[in-house]
């Protein structure tokens, strides 16, 4: 039973700070958070593939690990201390996906971990030659779209369908010309987009890239913990995870490898022997230990947490087409993550939707995080052939095991009341 | 005051959890984590350049950034006070060395910014030419002397000084020799050396850089904190910090440069305009709020903290002196960080040692906490001329604020305890 849904039994943490005197202290660190965080209490966050709260069993091991002040590469007693806790998180990781622990490596972030993967130099048993081309969706995360450490024109992308699943007769074609070519590629297809939760059919990408002896790098980062996640039974070769999607904290990501007969031979950030030499630099001991125990929750309260969040898509779908029939959910008709709904308006404007539910204390997106600074259109929905006009509306709605039938409720109230202000505009040709 | 000194008005933490009743929570997080700490308790840890326990500070930035679930990318609410936090940190991080917050890239630690940093693809202005040439130390920390992202044969060490000072004239020749072949070059010197506490002659290296239109790259990470730090002073190009050597949680770090007119053309992480595009990825929010707050403190405390990590350091070598008085001080006679001392017993094994003040409850290193899973004698050691034989004996013993004068009777007395047995074994020819 997911403890964040507030059942019986759930933990509560309470952090208190007493005799806090100190004026360093207030400087330094009190005066302006807590007020900061204080102002967001009551407002319904719509927005777990952005980032999710963290989990209790996360907090509870972040918190452990932050008082060890050993560093995990010293023998002595708070070395080793601080050793256990990573490799403890390394069998937790591991376990999410299927595998054993000496096949995970812990990098910053699901970013660095992209960026770890997508290199010319990846070993598969004997095989040293390196990789001649990347071939990517078109719809993957700006941090695999920039290729890592393959040249750029290296880099090709593979278009996707209007639901937004990559296209597996291009992708075919592209993989049998290339061998014809004698060329070795690499293939990096993500499990589930980040906008539209649109999943992606990674076992037939998988049997394609065999097929042409090709290598396979997954992103699951927005997947984990919201599907059945195998890297054995997706066959792929590579995977990428990131702690904070899953409710642990920002700081932490993975690549875990199908086996060891795989070996990144070209670390991005060496001089050190940590994490096997694939990663240098003191691990980050708290951030670890809490994707360990956010990935070991997220494991075994998947079933109850996937239910949860899928019934909670439907009431928003329900809502969302009871309200505005002529919205449209991108990717309704295909297999999509229980948790992730992508929606536009005709006419909306994303930007002002956003900062309309921000207004009313709903925290909602327009496309992903990491591209909501700019203003061009989200690349996904272009990839998926949808005009401008309308991707330009979409807005991402995304919820988790703690979201409420009440926070999906007020979403639709300020969507109701959104959209009608919208309408009236566009009648009074505002809009645009 | 340092509020670690245990100070009338410093603040003490306390994280209850209640109601922790539920099986996954215990199964997932609780069960080893707090007995292995709980072990540590009562010991005497005296090794803080490997890494410094948590300030106040840090913890209490920590737990209020913990809570913050957005994505500091995303434009509502929880974004903007995820936004708020880092911007917050990244003036705190740039006042402790003297700098506007502009110049901080924010990393997921002191060995990525390393790693940043060295790349032929630094430009200077208007000027786009790579370099040609990285001189570093030969005392330099691993994660640069793997050179970053230089050819192998671009790096070139400069030695030391039999104290562990760089060679400022070989360092001045060939200097002069590459210019004068028109090379482009960056050199590498860090502020004080992690193993000896030597503090480098930066001044005179960048007086030296600047005469020959090289670059200068400063890994300040063990002097943050422990002595003055003003990028401006120093006369640095770009320098490193790492946010857990002062106190701040593991996994953050900064490269910070001089000004504007530095460009890192080569980001190493990449796909995501975060860090002005210097650094892809979701920032690790709770290790960067943390990092503000304890570069904050530090800078707030410094003069109070150097005065009684100084003073430890005279008790703590009074007293080697006084117990063996054929004990090596390396660096003794040259200016050193004041809570760094490495010693060596003619005769006695630095692991032996190790694990012997590990077993009476206090943690030392031998060398490095990066290398200690190695046998390889100091790379350091090497470099200043000491023989194989004596440094393979070299302990480090490092303090900080919160260490007391306790902790350093106690490190004697298990001193003259172990190197009592040492003569025992040596006379029986046991030793070595």
């Amino acid at each position: 039973m997911p403890a964040a849904l507030n059942e019986p039994g759930a933990a509560s943490f309470v952090c208190t700070i007493s005799g806090a005197k100190s004026k360093t202290l207030r400087y330094c660190a009190l005066n302006v958070d807590w007020t900061d965080q204080e102002s967001m209490a009551g407002r319904a966050y719509l927005d777990w593939n952005a980032s999710a709260p963290l989990r209790d069993d996360a907090r509870a091991a972040v918190i452990a690990a932050l008082e060890l002040a050993g560093n995990p590469s010293s023998v002595h007693g708070e070395g080793r201390t601080a050793r256990h806790m990573i490799e403890r998180a390394r069998e937790q990781v591991a376990a999410l996906v299927g595998t054993q622990a000496r096949n995970v490596t812990f990098t910053s972030g699901g970013t660095e971990a992209n960026a770890l993967a997508l290199t010319p130099f990846v070993q598969v048993g004997p095989d040293k030659r390196p990789f001649d081309r990347l071939l990517v969706s078109a719809i993957e995360h700006p941090s695999v779209l920039a290729g890592g450490r393959f040249p750029a024109q290296a880099v090709e992308k593979i278009g996707v369908t209007a639901e937004g699943v990559i296209d597996l007769v291009a992708l075919e074609q592209r993989l049998a010309a290339l061998a014809r070519g004698n060329q070795r590629i690499m293939v990096s297809v993500m499990a589930a987009n980040n906008e539209t939760g649109v999943i992606q059919p990674i076992a037939q990408v998988a049997e394609m890239v065999r097929r042409h002896s090709a290598f396979l790098h997954v992103d699951a980062v927005q997947a984990a913990g919201r599907v059945a996640l195998d890297i054995n039974v997706l066959r792929a070769d590579v995977l990428t995870l990131s702690a904070h999607k899953i409710g642990g904290a920002k700081g932490a990501g993975a690549l875990i490898k199908r086996d060891e007969s795989i070996h990144v031979a070209d670390p991005l950030i060496r001089g050190g022997g940590q994490e096997r030499g694939a990663r240098a630099g003191t691990e980050n001991v708290a951030a670890i230990a809490a994707f360990g125990a956010a990935a070991c929750a997220a494991n075994e309260n998947r079933a109850a947490e996937t239910a949860h969040m899928a019934k909670l898509r439907d009431r928003l779908e329900s809502g969302l087409r009871a309200v505005t029939p002529n919205a449209v959910i991108f990717g309704a008709s295909v297999e999509r993550l229980p948790n992730t709904t992508l929606v536009a308006m005709p006419g909306a404007k994303a930007e002002t939707l956003v900062i309309g539910f921000d207004l009313d204390g709903i925290a909602v997106s327009s496309g992903s995080a990491c591209s909501s600074g700019k203003v061009a259109p989200s690349h996904v929905l272009a990839a998926m052939g949808v005009p401008a006009e309308l991707a330009r509306g979409a807005i991402r709605v995304t919820t988790g095991p703690s979201t409420t039938d009440a926070d999906v409720d007020r979403f639709i109230q300020i969507w109701q009341k959104l959209t009608k202000s919208l309408s009236r505009d566009e009648k009074r040709g505002l809009a645009a």
